[in-house]
């Protein structure tokens, strides 16, 4: 179950399965139906089947997929059996936010180096890694065999990075900047917009000033989470 | 078009036909087809169709739908022709991030209020705004009139810090503490993993190393933005 391609609505599922399979391990449960993923992850268990045959996994008819398996498979195409090195660039208060968010070594990403194009805070160390100078950026990608890049900088400095980063090597790019980023074809951005999720919840807040009905049952905790879609610029 | 139940992937799409039909409307577009919106999202025109039907639009065959009408009803829809009032709670790094974030004003968001736990930070200002402590959350929610928080606490406040909001009134809350949150059913939890992002660049980093074929054109900037599914705890 390796060279096939996996949806990238598929894709953007993977780490809620992760986290529904870690939270079932965890529990002692050794086989889990499709049903019961559905349940925990919000979609339909038909869903699931679809989602989880990608990956070439099919389970067994009336005992369900097995936990442990699963999780190890997906572990592996999230490649969390390996550790990732990824550049900040852009060290103001989301920058040192994340270089401080504990979440992100959980799943294996060690924020290697924090860049800035402020020389003033070249120098500096936050959560104990010391800040570096934006034209330095060649060689600390190359030293920390970095593919991944996260770009929380203005939105009108956005683009230069990225620039900068493409011809450091950079592969991947988180882009918290409201901006859409132009890069060669190789070279994957995924943006986020931290209002969208705001916009999702003034949807339901809406919903319920006017007396309408609203889908999903209230009171069910939701676990935000991206899917991939062409950036509209 | 008014009292259906939207299905809650749709709704979770729909900031993005939002950003997409803004684009188009600055562009002049008087009218799109189901294909050109598809395109735009990075979602097939089935989806587009299926989508805009939940909200009783079904455009006109061989011209597709109005951009401004679409772009006035989604607006509707997402509450965007009035002003949220929220209430932001840990006034940390992320939370001065929130604050100073401009993306949120534009979309119709006023953070009406920081709070913060430590004594220390009553009283200073964040972006303009006072931060308030948190024992006068049930005052600052009321004057406010705010239904929506914002919460950016470490993960072993944040229980403690839901139970207040919810207490104040307030029925819908962002949660970026890396917890799952117990409310009560007429409460709305989104929780924020920025995590969740790194994972998905990190599976097609993984992909693109074995040199394995992988989905969706590299060098499509991709627009992260999340769907709704139950918290897997």
């Amino acid at each position: 179950m390796g060279d096939r391609r996996i949806p990238e609505a598929t894709v953007a599922r993977l780490p809620e399965y992760l986290t529904a399979l870690v939270e079932l391990a965890a529990s002692g449960v050794a086989t889990v139906a499709s049903e019961g993923l559905a349940q925990a992850m919000g979609v339909t268990s038909s869903q699931v089947r679809k989602d989880l045959s990608f990956l070439g996994t099919y389970g067994t008819r009336g005992v369900g997929y097995a936990v442990e398996e699963l999780l190890h498979h997906i572990s592996g195409l999230l490649g969390l059996n390996r550790e990732w090195s990824a550049v900040l660039v852009g060290v103001g208060n989301l920058g040192r936010a994340l270089a401080s968010y504990g979440g992100l070594a959980q799943r294996g990403f060690r924020l290697a180096a924090l860049v800035d194009a402020d020389p003033a805070k070249a120098g500096t160390r936050v959560s104990g890694v010391e800040v570096e100078a934006l034209e330095e950026l060649p060689r600390i990608v190359a030293r920390e065999r970095a593919t991944i890049a996260i770009v929380t900088v203005p939105a009108e400095a956005a683009q230069d990075v990225a620039d900068r980063l493409v011809d450091a090597g950079i592969t991947s790019v988180l882009n918290f900047a409201p901006v859409h980023l132009s890069v060669p074809p190789h070279v994957r951005v995924r943006k986020v917009d931290l209002a969208t999720e705001l916009l999702i919840l003034a949807y339901y807040e809406n919903a319920r000033s006017r007396g309408e009905p609203h889908d999903a049952p209230a009171g069910v905790a939701e676990h935000a989470r991206p899917v991939a879609g062409s950036d509209a610029s």
